[in-house]
């Protein structure tokens, strides 16, 4: 039974108490198949690392935009049959925007050619977006032709103090107002996630010692004209007073060279690791309307406060509305004491998502863990939609069976 | 039987000869229904005017950027069905892209509520892109949540003759190095374009007397980090200057204003109507890969002359590799006596198109007079998947029957 297409997947969804019955994988399938500079085309099997993909992209002075934690040992495939997402989505868009066409194995055993480097193909359905975010339930993806970009030439990035989570969404729309596309990332970072690394990785270089309750990295991203002018002012700083001046933000650190731009990033980047020492009761990979951000905080944090003295740590993307909502033990206390209100926690928080309008899994996907999830909270049209997509693409059900798809005949699970 | 949605379809897919057994029209449901600048979203009816959608995010401070010759007519039902794309595809992306969810009514007649507002939704498969672009064979689009955009608050707008056509990519390439995601639109013009406006409208004020054969019309749009400099300085007459001395451009009108820019805009887009004046003997939508556009152009050209002394213009969206390459009789010769030849252009055309990786259908869909063509050039294995997706979610083929997807049970043509 194939799996996906690689091992790039995001945590959960195979268990051990309830595995998958065979696991396909395409490790050896790792050939960079063509680089294209002037078709910011990169066509790579299924089992390429993502780390060599935006390596050789890198070589040909272009960028291959996807960006995860994970993304030294997470494969193409992987990434593109879970529709992986990362920090620099708000720019470029997610792994399913980064793709132009696919070759795959469909259930029957052909194989669809769908390796086109197109920009436009309006040839019949969008078989293609179908397989991406399947993960792997209607057939294998085995290469793809993944889009390139321009790599920017200068970068501009500052961790700033926010007055509070409604703050970000001002300041963001004041970035973009001015800096446009060239806003490459715009993360919101809670304290709590510099206390857990502090806690947890002590040696770890912190920009901050008493950092602000909610903070921003900024990331601003500058094509060659940037560097034409003689000052070398890119507006950051200045759009920094304005913002400081209209009460958004309270604080700012600006990176002064390329060495303190990776020292905010690594702490970014070390958040969820520190999440893993300390022990998450819950993890929540949730979306809302960005509008809607400071009301999901406000109120999620009411909610599970109603529950327990728990500690709340909530990061994520503000400009994709996508909020890690991490529930953790109070401190000194370990998550095995507090573990057995996970599902009221998540009834909690899933039930206040889907009131602000939102989604239950932003960037991991379904799996199997959070099928019955899946047919608690999504639209039953679409549920059975998707079953009648999988009955006719998969009628033997033997791609991933069990996953991403409830109830389907032959799944293992009706 | 449903058609799609609105009336926004484009060209051909609807005949007096065949029509469809009925048409359904959602020219009444044209409310926009939201506007959310904090969000990005503008929520409206199938039936909304394209242009008062545009309108209505101009209010608001943002752009809907999908820019069509028809947007004052079409309607983003029709949009969304056919997938349309337009001049802004290059920054934007086509009428997909620009989607975040749908409200659609589906064959069995449930109410699909996909009307969400969210960057990120791993919840399952990808119906919202399968329905877009299905031009009405899989349900019917009733309303969309539509992705906005800062606007870009100045513009930098050129008119150059090009050295051939792979200077234009070389010249596009240099510009995406420099200007990143501001380069709004790439253009590529023949000299044919002019000529058929002076032949056919002689009062239209052209921007040449005696234009190059090949042209480029390039638009920078800037967010207000522009406005800041003190010499005003966009960098754009820098950047031409450099493409002079590269020998990539012979010669260069710069838009003083914004009414020079909108004569360089009005000439691009009166080229479609001279051309239905002076009568196309057969009209190819194709996309190949960018770097494949010079040999598209230079053996297309070969390929027509050929078959007889016809004219070719060819115009088209240089970063999307999207031609339109169309078949005129020679000068004073009407269509009338070239008809004949269309099927050996046309498949002498679209031979060439798949040599080269290409699409035979770029932006305009299939309809019913390209399934023959679909069935000849498109992957089988592709065919057959959309065939049993058709058959699984229109089992009566009551949705648009005979149209998009070849040979289907009950779609009439079986």
């Amino acid at each position: 039974v194939p799996y996906g297409g690689g091992t790039g997947l995001v945590g959960g969804q195979v268990s051990v108490e309830d595995p998958a019955p065979l696991i396909l994988s395409l490790e050896r399938m790792t050939r960079i198949l063509d680089v294209s500079p002037d078709d910011n085309v990169l066509v790579a099997e299924a089992g390429a690392i993502l780390g060599d993909i935006q390596s050789a992209a890198a070589e040909a002075g272009r960028l291959f935009p996807l960006t995860l934690a994970s993304e030294g040992s997470c494969r193409i495939g992987g990434n593109l049959s879970t529709n992986a997402g990362g920090t620099n989505v708000l720019r470029y868009g997610n792994a399913r925007d980064l793709c132009l066409g696919v070759e795959a194995v469909l259930p029957d055993g052909t194989i669809w050619n769908g390796l086109k480097r197109l920009r436009k193909d309006n040839t019949g359905y969008d078989l293609r977006d179908l397989l991406i975010g399947a993960e792997g339930t209607l057939g294998v993806i085995t290469k793809a032709a993944l889009k390139l970009f321009p790599a920017p030439e200068r970068f501009a990035t500052a961790l700033v103090g926010l007055r509070d989570p409604a703050a970000a969404i001002a300041l963001l729309n004041a970035a973009q107002a001015r800096f446009g596309e060239q806003v490459s990332a715009f993360e919101l970072i809670h304290r709590h996630g510099f206390d857990f690394i502090a806690e947890t990785m002590p040696d770890t270089r912190l920009p901050w010692g008493d950092p602000p309750e909610w903070m921003a990295l900024i990331d601003l991203g500058f094509g060659a004209q940037a560097l034409k002018g003689d000052d070398g002012g890119d507006g950051l700083e200045d759009f920094l007073a304005e913002a400081f001046e209209a009460g958004h933000i309270t604080d700012a650190l600006i990176a002064q060279n390329a060495a303190q731009r990776q020292d905010f990033w690594t702490v970014r980047e070390t958040i969820p690791l520190a999440n893993r020492k300390i022990g998450a009761v819950y993890s929540h990979d949730i979306a809302v309307p960005v509008s809607r951000i400071p009301e999901m905080i406000a109120q999620g944090r009411a909610r599970v406060a109603a529950i327990g003295p728990l500690r709340v740590n909530c990061f994520g993307h503000v400009g994709d509305g996508n909020l890690h909502f991490n529930i953790y033990p109070p401190k000194g206390a370990v998550k095995a004491d507090w573990v057995h209100l996970k599902d009221e926690i998540k009834t909690a928080i899933y039930d206040l998502v889907y009131e602000l309008g939102g989604s239950m899994s932003a960037e991991h996907g379904i799996g199997r863990f959070k099928l019955d999830d899946l047919v608690r909270y999504e639209d039953p049209a679409k549920l059975g939609a998707m079953r009648a997509i999988k009955a006719a693409l998969d009628p033997l059900g033997i791609m991933n069976p069990g996953a991403t798809v409830p109830e389907v005949l032959g799944s293992g699970r009706d």
